[in-house]
């Protein structure tokens, strides 16, 4: 349990659900010798001394971030590019700069222009998280057995690019590509240490990936807890009520956090729009198949859908126990 | 805990996850004298012995029904209707006559055709499940808690209604009130001896309402999981491992017994396809508050859908315990 820490310093940036977890986990892990915090809103810094989860919640700038080895920015996906820009000055020389936003290519785009030379940027999202926000929500084991995914950048091919738009400082050249494979080695090691399975993809797959197993089905949620809210033939309290017969599970998805799914969808719109127009299909033919009381194509395509499940629960991703192993009191 | 059974005998006509849960919890709480069981397949009624959750899975027809007070069909709602049809002359004078359905109004018009003069039919959908299927699925305390809905018929309206239909037979005609009133209260306090809630609706206001809490849910569950499965920018690996991200969730559901579900499609169409129309219409207008980059409105909306979970968390139709209180192991 006490190995050596991988890195002297690591200060996060928002301290909410995920900012809170990775304090705890990197506590309970010793990945790092220290902690420090900094938030937007000096509401959640209180709270964080109060809870004790870091060493330094002063929200003091500069001394956060001046010796911090690592730097992980954990506020809502759009409010990265800000921050970025703003500690750029305070970053210090060999420091890993990463994030955990739950989309990537519009963070790559906000975030790599503002890295300074001697930065490296490794971006990464764990894919962990509950239907709570805020300091309070966090635990140690959140990571446990969850995917992190890095979706490493050519930081000088990127600069190389983007060389002629407004926002890139023209004074970030040349970077040597092994210190940035050096970065993504040690930020690996650190999610590993926390207890997360890792993966190293682009950006661009990240977006695609998660645009099915996560926004889709986040969108889908959101909308048929919308569709059930303003219906006059059926009321609410039924609606609450007679839940548990499918309807809950949906409620959990669509009671996450507003501010951050609001930011994803706006962030991942092309391919979120794109898995929105397959499921479309999809269900215009399924409509057809009740319409025309087609028995065997319904049938088939539910036996088809059972496989999937399986594979989850086969590979750990979820409990086998009936109704996700929700208590049912003993008679 | 011991008090006095409601029934003598109880029937159960399908042993599967439902129908041996009614077993097992009507043993547990006392709730009759004697079980029996039948079932088209001589596997479920082999194993149902094994088990020995009921008195008599001898499969004998006459032997189970001749002297039973209460019978509940437990077989797919497609199936009710022939099962009627095949028991209605081993009904004794008296019995109550059930049903677990999913769908009501189609239930109502497939067995009440069949049901002798001097049985009491009340149709009745206990809201609880898991999915998974068969007589080892059930446990006693599934229905704890849950709500169970009866929509009692007029069988002397529905008579007079159907008298010129082929299939009602013209020799049922008056049939007192009061007598199937009495029936409603006794299936009413057989379900809450079982531990359940119960409440008493028409079929066709059951179904608008499950149209919406369960069908049209799991609908868009089959329907995601199906998108996911043939996608060829994204493999179903990546669809797996990463699904801890929502798609999980929506996983479960769609794991749910194909011929159930393609029953209740076939049989609760018309509502179905309302509510699916309602959805389609809110998902085109997401679907432009994306498109437009209409941030204020997608926030609003995610705001709402927040009320309706805390609402079911407040009613106890779940836990607060967050990702469902699945385990995250201890460090
Ligand atoms: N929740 C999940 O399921 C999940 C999973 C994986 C990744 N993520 C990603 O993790 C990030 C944080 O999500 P979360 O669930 O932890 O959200 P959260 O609980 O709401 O925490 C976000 C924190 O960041 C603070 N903050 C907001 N703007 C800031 C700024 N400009 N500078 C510094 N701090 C700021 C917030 O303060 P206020 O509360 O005062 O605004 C809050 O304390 C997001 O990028 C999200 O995409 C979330
Ligand atoms: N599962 C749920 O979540 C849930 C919740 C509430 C209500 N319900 C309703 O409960 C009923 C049963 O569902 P379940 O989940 O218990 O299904 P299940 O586990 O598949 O059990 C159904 C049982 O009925 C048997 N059966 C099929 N046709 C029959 C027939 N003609 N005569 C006698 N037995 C027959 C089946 O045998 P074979 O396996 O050999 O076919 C099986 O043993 C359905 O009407 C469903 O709508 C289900």
């Amino acid at each position: 349990m006490h190995e050596e820490p991988l890195f002297d310093k690591l200060t996060l940036i928002g301290l909410g659900l995920i900012g809170s977890s990775i304090a705890r986990a990197a506590r309970t892990h010793c990945a790092v010798r220290k902690i420090a915090a900094l938030d937007s809103s000096p509401r959640v810094l209180a709270r964080v001394r109060e809870l004790e989860i870091v060493d330094d919640a002063s929200g003091d700038v500069e001394q956060a971030l001046g010796d911090a080895d690592l730097v992980i920015l954990c506020a809502p996906v759009g409010a990265c590019g800000a921050i970025a820009r703003d500690i750029a000055p305070h970053l210090k020389h060999g420091a890993i700069l990463s994030d955990v936003g739950s989309v990537k290519g519009s963070i790559v785009k906000a975030v790599a222009p503002h890295v300074p030379p001697g930065v490296r940027f490794v971006p990464a999202h764990p894919l962990a998280g509950t239907e709570y926000s805020g300091p309070d929500a966090g635990f140690a084991t959140l990571f446990k057995n969850r995917w992190c995914l890095l979706t490493p950048i050519d930081q000088a091919a990127f600069e190389r690019d983007h060389s002629n738009a407004d926002n890139v400082a023209p004074s970030l050249s040349q970077r040597a590509p092994h210190a940035e494979n050096d970065a993504v080695d040690a930020l690996a090691e650190f999610w590993k240490r926390l207890g997360a399975k890792v993966e190293v993809t682009t950006p661009e797959h990240h977006d695609l990936a998660l645009a099915i197993t996560s926004h889709l089905p986040h969108l889908i949620a959101f909308n048929i807890v919308g569709t059930a809210d303003h219906l006059e033939k059926v009321t609410e309290s039924e609606v609450i009520k007679f839940s548990a017969s499918g309807f809950r599970d949906f409620t959990r998805i669509a009671a996450s956090d507003p501010t951050m799914w609001r930011d994803v969808f706006l962030n991942n719109k092309g391919a979120v729009l794109e898995m929105l127009s397959r499921f479309n299909a999809d269900l215009a033919a399924l409509q057809r198949m009740i319409e025309v009381d087609d028995g065997e194509g319904l049938f088939d395509l539910f036996t088809r859908t059972r496989a999937i499940r399986r594979g989850i629960v086969e590979q750990g991703q979820d409990t086998a126990a009936p109704d996700f192993g929700r208590p049912h009191e003993k008679a």
